[in-house]
């Protein structure tokens, strides 16, 4: 019944629904994220190749990153069902296409939706693929440093706007994975001042402090723990900066104000952990046409513009795994409605993407790497990549730069007894 | 242009869409209200009835309490928008079939949706209209009695499913109205062993504890809090009970063990906030008729099968307000399809209820009416209603069981030192 058909025969018109911000304030939004779309929509068209008898129909509709998209998704869905969804990154908006794209057969793939409850695929998130390493897979680097180094306690301090919530996101990826150790939370409010005397009280039982928020509040965070000597290796300080991992590291320390020298001291205590990025000669060419189109649509508010963040990257390489993986099911007799099969094709394969390898685990999300940033000339005030974190097989490499002396408690802490 | 039509005139079929779950386990299951709506459908069919051109064509469908309602409601849409929707209850899969039928002009009448977030009427859920006084307007009692009694501080305990989250909900209200007050919350896991210690650490520096959370834990807390000492009058304690309010006071300290007479004494100290139910002669009809469904049913297991709650009584008042508002509206030339018209003629207006009047506010939320029941009698160990608070008015009224040396704190407190 099923009867294979010839590859060369295999055309198709595709629907694909694209929900991205117009708002151009995002780093993914549709400004931005388009041109790479195009990008492989045109290089999948190429006629030499296995892919060109597929005709993409792209409609790039609004996402406000609260509830349009899903809105958009039911008005469009009367007359015609796409047969692909792209987006949305922001978690709640995806959250409600994603159910409703899994009740129709329909698959996502997203760069977004990083948050861990997105991983439970067996209900209604079965249809998501994600395309970029979820937050969940960037805790799997502090699980490891926490078994290399045998820390056991930590505090994570995070900025909570209560809208997107990607820093509350990001933690909640940490507490999700590493449930067997001894965790703590700290919230602060966006509009809230930030009290750091607050913070500090909050560490001492803990070895470890895990920042997420602007640079600024670390900024602050940082000096005022220096005041306090917490930064002479008794505490291990850590942010993540996921999205922006360029911008990083040139001397975020740095302000031009009287308070450089002790915040450049201090930042030799915290480390940076970021997303490890590959390049392949063919990405240059990639890059500059993303760049050439930031520049003709204005963009010159971005802190990202220089390098290609995730969002760009993972947009474009979902096209191609989307490609791939119709392609395989369309050769085993298959159609572009069955989005079951098309999605458990997406899951559990590797692939070449734009930037490099794409590794997607059995569970249809991307395996991450991650960057592990450390000042190495203190100076200078300069950083080094020092480890970096494998997740396809969840390896923990230590570089040239790395100093154990760097990553070693000087002093235990007996925990405080409770307050009768 | 819009003419003016005889009354007798006005007839219409509607389309009513309503989600109830099938499962019988909860206070508003299809089983325990469909009954209500048909009997308001019936009454409302009568043919000297204003409202007797009104053909509703009622369609029953499930609710899961997660995301059934939405899924349902989008797949039935295409064909046919149903031009009235009652329920959800659960609030978090409320909130996607309110945002959806907002966005599609059609009017939702609820009994449940009493969180916080729907208040804002402004936006996603402007076509929301509660028929049963909302945790909010709850809270109103709380904030009547702070101002009454003029108690500054509070601790919220509360239990949290994680799923439903009634008792989060509910403290939510608190929190939301009482924002001038000092206010902590300690939140208790339904899974996690209930450490009495830890919470009586937290009451340290607070005047009253509200509590919410199942009965057998509530006595858990009394005891332990009578054991310390605590309900000798330095603190007040409190405990609300919205939806089961007839099962209560009966002696829920009442165990038949050895911890019975110690519980008769801490529950001396103990209050209960509840819904305060009227009761009009017409309602002994309605009620038996309930009752006699809940037996054809099979409801044997339910809590509140003696009495008709709060959600039972809210659906057949929700089919009366539609219908009023709906007549008024076609009275003025709108058609059924004017979903913001008709939701406007539902709110700001007091009509007769089944069980009395009901009082709907400017934001279209049902003003509510609490009792405060105290122990007046602790060698018998009963209860009786010592306030009423009504919403409508704003008014606190002390009954003759009132008594001010119950509500008057014996020692006041000195806030710790925060710890340096």
């Amino acid at each position: 019944l099923l009867s294979p058909v010839l590859t060369s025969s295999i055309t198709e018109d595709l629907e694909v629904l694209v929900f991205l911000p117009k708002n151009n304030s995002y780093l993914f939004s549709r400004a931005r994220v388009m041109p790479a779309i195009l990008y492989a929509q045109s290089r999948l068209s190429e006629e030499s190749g296995l892919y060109s008898g597929f005709h993409f129909n792209i409609h790039f509709e609004n996402s406000d990153c609260v509830n349009d998209a899903v809105l958009t998704l039911v008005d469009r869905s009367c007359q015609q069902k796409p047969d692909l969804i792209l987006g949305p990154v922001c978690e709640y908006e995806a959250a409600a296409v994603i159910r409703l794209a899994s009740h129709w057969n329909i698959p996502v793939v997203s760069a977004g939706a990083l948050a861990a409850g997105f991983s439970n695929k067996k209900g209604e998130y079965s249809h998501l693929t994600r395309i970029a390493p979820s937050y969940v897979k960037m805790a799997e680097t502090f699980s490891a440093m926490f078994e290399h180094f045998t820390w056991k306690s930590a505090l994570l301090v995070y900025e909570d706007d209560k809208e997107e919530r990607n820093c509350f996101f990001t933690m909640e990826g940490i507490y999700h994975l590493m449930s067997d150790f001894n965790l703590k939370s700290y919230a602060i409010s966006v509009e809230e001042r930030l009290d750091t005397d607050s913070v500090l009280q909050n560490i001492h039982d803990t070895e470890v402090v895990i920042m997420c928020m602007g640079a600024d509040r670390i900024r602050e965070i940082m000096l005022a723990a220096h005041k306090r000597r917490f930064t002479s290796g008794n505490y291990m300080f850590f942010n993540v900066e996921l999205f922006n991992a360029s911008s990083y590291g040139n001397g975020s320390w740095k302000r031009g104000d009287k308070y450089d020298s002790d915040a450049r001291q201090a930042y030799a205590s915290l480390n940076t952990v970021t997303l490890l990025r590959t390049v392949k000669p063919e990405f240059e060419n990639f890059s500059m046409e993303m760049k050439k189109s930031s520049e003709k649509a204005g963009l010159h508010d971005c802190k990202d513009c220089e390098s290609v963040n995730m969002f760009v990257e993972g947009f474009h390489d979902a096209m191609l795994l989307y490609a791939i993986a119709l392609h395989e099911a369309m050769k085993h007799g298959y159609t572009k409605s069955n989005g079951t099969e098309i999605t458990a094709r997406m899951w559990n394969r590797t692939f070449e993407g734009i930037a490099g390898q794409v590794s997607m685990d059995v569970n249809g999300d991307r395996n991450g790497d991650f960057s592990l940033m450390s000042m190495t000339d203190v100076e200078a005030g300069t950083y080094e990549v020092v480890a970096n974190y494998f997740g396809e097989n969840g390896t923990f490499q230590l570089l040239p730069a790395f100093s154990t002396e760097h990553f070693t408690l000087r002093e235990k802490h007996i925990p405080h007894a409770e307050m009768a």
